[in-house]
């Protein structure tokens, strides 16, 4: 027989509405078709440098070392830590989430002391909360904060954050995997000192590069580190000399993929980035309404909602992948389940990037609409898709 | 006036003769193309063990944890150091070039007491000086060793070194990024414990991924360390649960790339691992007999070269760049410069993957005859073509 590595691979077209990745726009495919150049050849420097002012726009920033990292988001959260920190140093982690667990755990990886600052999964840590650690600690280097938990489906606002830990003399580490193209980040304006995302979800290209901006705080913080940073690869002094004039060899840059991030930058700024970001609004608001007209409950608080991100509590009875395998089967449409302590507890949905369309919401309702009163759950047909309708048209007269 | 990242990306069609990213089939970047699928959807799940299935090929080994990392090789090299030592480990590099010397480097990095045993470069290691620094020390963790040295074109033997290494107890760490799928690379008969290969180079897609094998000593090595591997991203026991049936998120996979990836070794495979192996020997064969037909001279020595990449003395009196721009220019083609030491001393000339075709030996001979005359050295016009084309004669007559 001959094995199925010999066979052509042809991949069913799914609708992609998970936690990321999220479906990509044929135009960022077929910039990878793009013949392959050099890592030092003059012409690849200038896409180089067109990534770069890109995604100097899209974080507001003006930051020199805004760069995407040869990995993916768990890379940059690694790289973030392991050049901010010593072994020794103090940090904090403001825990919320499955991927504050993972920042924390990174942070003990790199040698520094790490507490944590936790609040209930569906919530942001309380400023007060983490002011009572911080002033604990005779000397805190950096606290992590993830701007946009995926696990739980919220937003933690940054500018209280931040002001907070610079009163205490903490650089602040933000995770924008889930926020970066999908809401505001503003790096300069609030002041983040290193912020980082992922090129999956709401930037629209495949995953596999991590565009990091660093402050000037965290610049002087790593060229004034005593000790080397334990990580050559994420080493962002070895990383700046090839990403600056100099020039200087680090490693092989991924080119096909930073073809595909220039170009789904490139359809970022054709959207212009405040549109973007009013799509995931729009999009995630049409949402809400279709899943709580069936009844369904949202985990996330009102009033910390993610727009890219939904989470949504598993209605007793129902069976976590029954479902989820009956939209992959029958809808072709992928959303994702529960992280950590959430596993079977609740669905995540992602509108991100190209996959944030309205048509994407309606599809996704209707499939639900359809499978869940088979499990025993009734839900009257129609009414989800008619309440995000309503919602849809309600965001647009709020202007 | 229009920013120039709003226009379309159109790169020119390079011949990549450097040390890699080498050229890439279109078939290879056409998989890119294919729609993106969640990294845990169970069709991808199958793209994953088909790639591993290839590898292993490849590899020639059995080894289940023969699997990409989502990095570049760099990031491979990292991978190894950081799971297989732990802080006062003592470990030893083969120094023989500039990827030994970044070997050593990671290695120290991750905490390990680290010694070298340098060589001239331009030839490997001598066994002979490895066992006298094995000798010194009472538990020898890990010894690095360079299988091909991209940085000279020095090939070395490993299966005297392997032995050597366990008997004093010592793992063997084997950097086969310029080696594998270019040269015969014997996992298991020559019994290695770690090696970690790159995409972009003999395997023939693009840049960005890293295949890395492990053995039995490795795994359990790994398996019963005492601290946390310092790396959360290249934790292989984290990674492991996602590769084996477990199948649990650690981070999302770079899926184009692994795309990418299958495609490149599918045609591997339709060409067959020997007849690759081969066809780099005899273009390697090809280009060696018309440069020095040119008067040129080898920088490797003549026992210890690697087919992959071939080093080149720049001649007295000729600049390294004048003639590397030249052949851009005029051929579109790119050939990469010296590292480290090297630098302005030699060029270095990759036949990798889909650049491992006798034309391009043709071309850029032929550009090398026209280029270096007007430069001040007098070559003998279609000498080294001749000479080529003989040579290739010659290795069919060879069988």
């Amino acid at each position: 027989m001959t094995p199925s590595y010999l066979n052509e691979f042809k991949p069913p077209q799914r609708i992609l509405l998970g936690p990321g990745p999220s479906s990509v726009h044929p135009r960022v495919l077929q910039a990878m078709t793009q013949p392959i150049l050099g890592h030092l050849d003059p012409q690849f420097f200038q896409v180089m440098d067109e990534v770069c002012e890109m995604l100097r726009q899209v974080y507001h920033t003006s930051n020199f070392m805004t760069v995407p990292l040869s990995s993916t988001g768990t890379g940059a959260m690694e790289a973030a830590c392991a050049n901010i920190l010593e072994r020794g140093d103090t940090a904090i982690v403001c825990r919320n989430g499955f991927f504050g667990v993972r920042l924390a755990d990174i942070a003990q990886r790199c040698g520094a002391e790490t507490f944590v600052v936790d609040s209930q999964w569906g919530k942001p840590v309380e400023p007060a909360a983490l002011e009572r650690e911080l002033r604990k600690h005779a000397k805190v280097k950096m606290v992590g904060v993830v701007h946009g938990e995926t696990s739980t489906g919220v937003l933690t606002p940054m500018p209280e954050i931040v002001e907070l830990c610079h009163r205490y003399g903490a650089l602040v580490v933000s995770d924008a995997v889930t926020t970066l193209g999908g809401h505001d980040v503003q790096m300069d304006q609030w002041d983040i000192d290193v912020c980082y995302s992922a090129t999956q979800k709401c930037l629209g290209a495949p995953p596999g590069l991590a565009p990091i901006s660093l402050g000037p705080r965290a610049v002087e913080v790593i060229k004034t580190r005593e000790s080397e940073v334990q990580s050559f690869y994420f080493n962002l002094k070895g990383l700046e000399s090839y990403w600056n004039q100099t020039r200087a060899y680090h490693h092989t840059t991924p080119i096909s993929m930073t073809y595909a991030l220039r170009e789904a930058l490139r359809m970022m700024m054709e959207e212009g980035i405040d549109n973007r970001i009013r799509r995931h609004a729009r999009v995630a608001a049409a949402l809400r309404a279709g899943i709580q007209a069936m009844g369904l409950q949202l985990l996330a608080d009102p009033d910390y909602r993610l727009n890219p991100l939904t989470t949504v509590v598993i209605p007793q009875g129902i069976e976590d992948t029954a479902v989820r395998k009956r939209l992959m089967q029958d809808y072709n449409l992928e959303i994702g389940g529960g992280l950590g302590d959430l596993r079977g507890k609740v669905w995540r949905i992602g509108l991100m990037g190209e996959s944030a369309r309205e048509v994407n919401v309606f599809t996704l309702l209707s499939g639900l609409e359809q499978i869940l009163p088979t499990l025993g759950y009734e839900v009257a047909y129609g009414s989800s898709l008619a309440a995000a309708q309503r919602a849809l048209v309600e965001f647009e007269g709020r202007g």
